[in-house]
């Protein structure tokens, strides 16, 4: 497939042609299609991100098992290219519904379910080195931010200091093309994983007291608030830090928005962000901040089977890290955020975040 | 209980001056708390909502079946009227890890787990009558707005119509203590169930053209979101129009909206919106908007178990909505939002509403 710098729409369009020409010099038409599986995938010590090897694999139209794929990855292609045009982005679920109808003269579909569109719109991803947000294809709006940043949406002056403790809702898509940075005069960025510290942190005007731009995701942070922060990171140079339960979860949580994901590891090189800290909760913190143990929670069997697993990733070598996961199977507790409640509402506030940035206690 | 319209927090410590009391003449101190099951709830034809009948039950403290739960309640009053005082607001969860705690000379917690306290928190509503809001226990933020709407928030002037496609994140609290309405031009509010909808209308500034409020809580829409629908219906005079799947949930979702729900059945009176109307997708859509039977979902057997349920639900006798809810069984499909784009990507916002709205095509 076509990887160089040309626009989007004229790469969907140029795997048109490429079936075209096929067609008439009368070839089987092919495309390359990148390998998305673990095989294809490693830790690039170096860059410090989770990245795609070159692997590729042929798709060809006259083939048994590839013929529908074949037709599948055109219909796509072309439901992209449409978007393009329009300039409109739409969701995954959408294109499955736009994509989807009866072969004429037959009772087949062109697709079943979305479990088939789904691959085919990360091949054309890969394949075709462009983001997702690229192909105007959105996930929900799922995270909000509040801070010293002024951003333009759609014509819109948005000052992200100006809105009260609601905040602005961070789109899907935050590609310059949908979102300019216009000012950010933050000192750093503190992406906190759930929605409640964040609502805690927004009440306390905890972002203007400590200039820094507050993100959350409501959870694992959806692609438009990794965007974002690696936004301002690159963009402003800001430094970002993670504040997560202190459980393998969260550690997970972290370690996606420092290092990528496996699943999406071809993106890691324009979302990870790998100068990112972990901040905390520190499985060192309950015992530095007095939490008594009856507010930890009882490591189960997944927690255990899920930090041994951490334990192994490449990403998780270095001697803090080992102890930081060690620590926790240790207590057998894991701990969340709110527990800090446990001290004093404003604990988070007042001591846990301001002593962690004094003291510069965080984890690379 | 209290239930006098003196501050929340006046209540509150009401409740501590029972008990001074009570041990001043050497009696056992007791609350009546208001019963929450199904048995005292009831759907009210004239108010057109669910409500709470007037059954309580006595907490006392001098009873071993009673006397932790009243310790229990006691607790999370006192952490409550601390919100109040210093003006906090937090989440259950914060709630519970606030009141837990060890009893001196034991091995025993005042609370084991956030089943225990949550409820109490329920009581405490239902028995001071006071909103969850009220009592400054929030929710997390669920939901966006966007449209020519100007609220107050934390001393900030947010225009929601100069949000560009983002919007404004909507807080888990909007009572008027919280975020003050200050204009608000619109002819209606369009309340829509999934974020991917409410995505493809701002991007079409369809608020713009049909001159709405565009709200959505990505899903059955959280507290905060129903508020302000409340809120804009109840203060602005405007009419609310409820755009969800064409499933039993859906149904459901919009029931909510309208006539409250059966849990919650105390907050109905300031939740409920009896006249939200329903404005699709409806059974009969496909078929007058031409969607083919291939983008529908076979109804499984928990939908139409739960389709039968609501068809028994007081709320739902009217003649239309027997209609409405048969049809879908006897069709044996159910239609997601998200397949009107297989018409056309734009067609929810060109064609499909556009004619919902002339035609007046709602249920009510």
């Amino acid at each position: 497939m076509a990887r160089n710098g040309s626009s989007v729409e004229k790469r969907l369009i140029g795997l048109a042609d490429l079936v075209i020409a096929a067609a008439q010099r009368r070839r089987d038409p092919a495309i390359r299609i990148p390998v998305r599986s673990l095989s294809n995938v490693r830790f690039n010590e170096k860059k410090r991100f989770i990245e795609m090897g070159s692997n590729t694999q042929q798709r060809t139209f006259f083939n048994v098992a590839m013929a529908k794929k074949f037709m599948q990855t055109m219909l796509v292609a072309d439901a992209l290219a449409e978007l393009q045009r329009a300039e409109l982005t739409t969701s995954l679920r959408e294109i499955y519904y736009r994509t989807k109808h009866t072969i004429g003269g037959s009772h087949e579909n062109t697709f079943d379910d979305q479990d088939e569109s789904d691959p085919i719109i990360e091949d054309l991803e890969v394949g075709l080195a462009a983001l997702r947000e690229e192909l105007h294809v959105r996930a929900e709006n799922g995270g909000t931010v509040i801070g010293p940043l002024v951003v333009e949406d759609d014509g819109d002056r948005v000052d992200c200091a100006r809105l009260g403790k609601g905040g602005y809702s961070i789109p899907s898509i935050v590609e310059e093309e949908y979102l300019r940075i216009k000012k950010c005069s933050a000192d750093f960025v503190l992406l906190v994983e759930k929605g409640t510290q964040w609502n805690r942190l927004a009440e306390d005007k905890f972002w203007k007291k400590y200039n820094c731009v507050l993100l959350t995701g409501n959870g694992q942070p959806p692609r438009g608030v990794r965007r974002l922060a690696r936004r301002l990171h690159q963009e402003k140079r800001l430094p970002v830090y993670v504040l997560v339960d202190n459980d393998p979860w969260g550690y997970y949580i972290y370690s996606v928005v420092k290092q990528g994901s496996i699943n999406l590891a071809f993106e890691s090189q324009r979302m990870a962000i790998p100068d990112a800290k972990f901040v905390g909760l520190s499985s060192a913190d309950p015992e530095r901040y007095g939490l008594p143990r009856n507010v930890g929670i009882k490591l189960n069997d997944k927690d255990v089977a899920r930090a041994k697993e951490l334990l192994n990733y490449p990403w998780f070598q270095k001697k803090e890290w080992q102890g930081e996961i060690k620590r926790m199977l240790a207590s057998g507790l894991k701990f969340e955020l709110d527990a800090l409640a446990n001290k004093d509402f404003q604990y988070l506030t007042k001591k846990y975040l301001p002593k962690k940035l004094r003291d510069k206690d965080w984890l690379d």
